[in-house]
């Protein structure tokens, strides 16, 4: 008789912190807050470009889009992203009408340069544009079919390091290119993204937080499978979906023990989803975890007028739609509290810029991949989409 | 001693069926197919404006959204829709900006008459423009604030039974008023939910697949709590958020035991969250079921060109993206099949149009109002949003 075993354990915090300081040493995506930016800018100051297209799927788009859209109405920035990413045909040829194509920078992205939305559409768009170094630029791996046909056509070309994964490619020439260009500050990004770093690798408040949350959800994993994000501002909607990427595909896998792992991310707006989903996590199954955003400044504020129409409600008379959104966050989390049985969390976000939202974004790429090593699985492959692939082009090739 | 029970059970189809016929007679959705349209064609037809502005939160918009977003690129509609349902100010900023307010039809939704999101920008609306019975109508209940109003300025009413609730509502004036404004052909709309009416009511194709479904998704509610639904076109996205809130907010209830139901909806848009959410599906802990949503014929379409660039890449050359996603989802669906253990289904929508949206929308209705009977809950009632409305009252009251 011979008997192995290696069981899930729940480790120490001693021991997942070890094993994240080696795997700094392996994956990219830690030391991206430290880049040189300067070949980035100086692209990006060169372009005369109105537009850019950014003509990418998944991990290629869902980072810039979050922090794009996060800062877009405060901002008011004077070049215009958009992204093309689905093959659904309504989708293109809504957005070939919409864009003047002959103004515009066409940032083409993919790690592994054959992803098939993005090729077809690339193929799609060089019979209505000529491709040119002017007007075109490549950001892929290194040796890649992307890559030959940059050489070849002699366009600007950013390589993408292996160890970086797409849904962990923000602070890499992934986001901060499309970033740049439109007029993001891209090092103050990366100082929101640093002070991050330093404080969980120093030990300081981040480590106390993320290495908390992160133990709560994986000891509690099987009671609370799902975990919500309420978001209080229509500019998160992109950030929603770009956490839902890095959660679901970071942590939907079968560990070292054979055993699936879940954790199920679920995004909501506010105020709009408290006409939802909220009914659900009030009276529903105790299987959610609820993590609230709000934003402290919304700086560009309106109100409801004083003396208004309607005076049967009067008490929202004068006030400032922040405000109105505010107290309806903290209204809603206040009835969350008072279940007493729904395990929630609220980030405060202070300011709508570049830093904060790196900050976040930084954080939450930590969490994941603290809550990984609990799990003992691989955070950063992702072969449960392999096999659609290989099924797709064999029915594209017969 | 004294023993009394009142335990969960599963029920024969039969007894649901009963139950659902007596539900037929006090739940005001079931019916509302068979409406007379004639006075919303009529007021539709003499609307001149430009714009149509819906002004409604949740139930209130969801609806015709789902169906103008479904609609809008085949049918070039001549009058767009807009919504404004969020106090987010960035939103209601940024949509002031885009709409010729002077040429606008403002429709204010509301069954109450009191939603805090709908009459605060209602009120803000009122400083910006002179509202009067000519760019102004009103849907709400009768007696309600909004009721008054309406009155008093002698604006175009339309009442909405009490026994309609928001999540719906659809086929009520909520959804078929600003759908008719924009030139959808209501009446075709209500064939297709009179179809699935029939069908199921005779016990025919529609009796037999929603009540297995229904069955299915009760029976094994613990093991599988997420519901995710895979549509494949970005034209399904609204459609996707109005299948959330009339799973989520009819389903997560306490029930006649004392338990706590959920079953949870997810919405994911293919092929974009190929890229995201599928590798969890794929891999994960099973615990959800999956239905796929298919568009037979995009009809609109476009080409890959032939001989193109990136020769590496020639088995996408000449196809249609029609094809593309189509052979997209099934190599989905096919990778999901071989798994064995994931529970999935597959809706094929045959043709972009009015009458199989409104199929597909009232077979998801009725479908939830079976879950509904089986879980022994009020599937149409919210209780548990209640206390964040009174808090939200509490503090601005202050």
């Amino acid at each position: 008789m011979k008997y192995e075993k290696n069981y899930y354990s729940i480790r120490s915090n001693e021991t997942i912190f070890e094993k994240l300081k080696e795997e700094v040493k392996n994956i990219g995506y830690y030391r991206l807050p430290f880049s040189d930016t300067s070949i980035i800018k100086t692209f990006a100051k060169a372009n005369t470009k109105t537009n850019i297209v950014l003509l990418g799927i998944g991990g290629s788009s869902l980072g810039a889009r979050a922090i794009y859209e996060f800062l877009y109405h405060k901002q008011h920035f004077k070049k215009k992203l958009f992204f093309l990413e689905s093959t659904d045909p309504v989708d293109i040829r809504s957005q070939f009408e919409t864009i003047n194509l002959s103004d515009t920078l066409f940032l083409i992205i993919s790690k592994s340069g054959t992803t098939v939305e993005t090729i077809s559409i690339l193929k799609y768009l060089s019979k209505h544009v000529l491709l040119t170094p002017k007007n075109t630029a490549i950001v892929s791996s290194i040796g890649s079919v992307l890559y030959d046909y940059a050489k070849e056509q002699k366009m600007p070309f950013f390589s993408l390091a292996d160890n970086i994964g797409g849904r962990f490619s923000v602070f890499s020439e992934v986001g901060l290119l499309p970033l740049a260009l439109v007029g993001v500050d891209i090092d103050n990004m990366l100082n929101g993204a640093k002070k991050v770093y330093h404080s969980f690798f120093n030990k300081e408040k981040s480590y106390q937080e993320l290495m908390e949350k992160a133990r709560f959800l994986v000891e509690n994993k099987y009671r609370f499978n799902i975990n919500v994000l309420f978001s209080y501002s229509s500019t998160l909607e992109g950030f929603n979906k770009w956490y839902i990427q890095l959660w679901a595909e970071s942590l939907g896998k079968i560990n070292i023990n054979g055993t699936r792992q879940a954790l199920t991310p679920i995004g909501l707006i506010g105020p709009v989803d408290q006409h939802s989903f909220l009914q659900l996590i009030m009276e529903g199954k105790r299987d959610k975890t609820v993590t609230f955003i709000k934003i402290e400044d919304f700086e560009e504020d309106i109100f409801v007028p004083d003396k208004s129409i309607l005076p049967q409600m009067s008490y929202i008379d004068s006030l400032s739609f922040s405000k109105l959104i505010d107290t309806q966050a903290n209204a809603i989390i206040t009835s969350v509290a008072e279940q007493k049985d729904i395990p929630y969390d609220v980030i405060t976000i202070d300011k709508v810029d570049e830093y904060n939202i790196a900050e976040l974004m930084y954080s939450y790429e930590l969490l994941v991949s603290i809550v990984g090593v609990f799990l003992q699985i691989n955070t950063y492959d992702q072969p449960g989409v392999e096999r659609g692939k290989i099924l797709l082009k064999e029915c594209l090739s017969v």
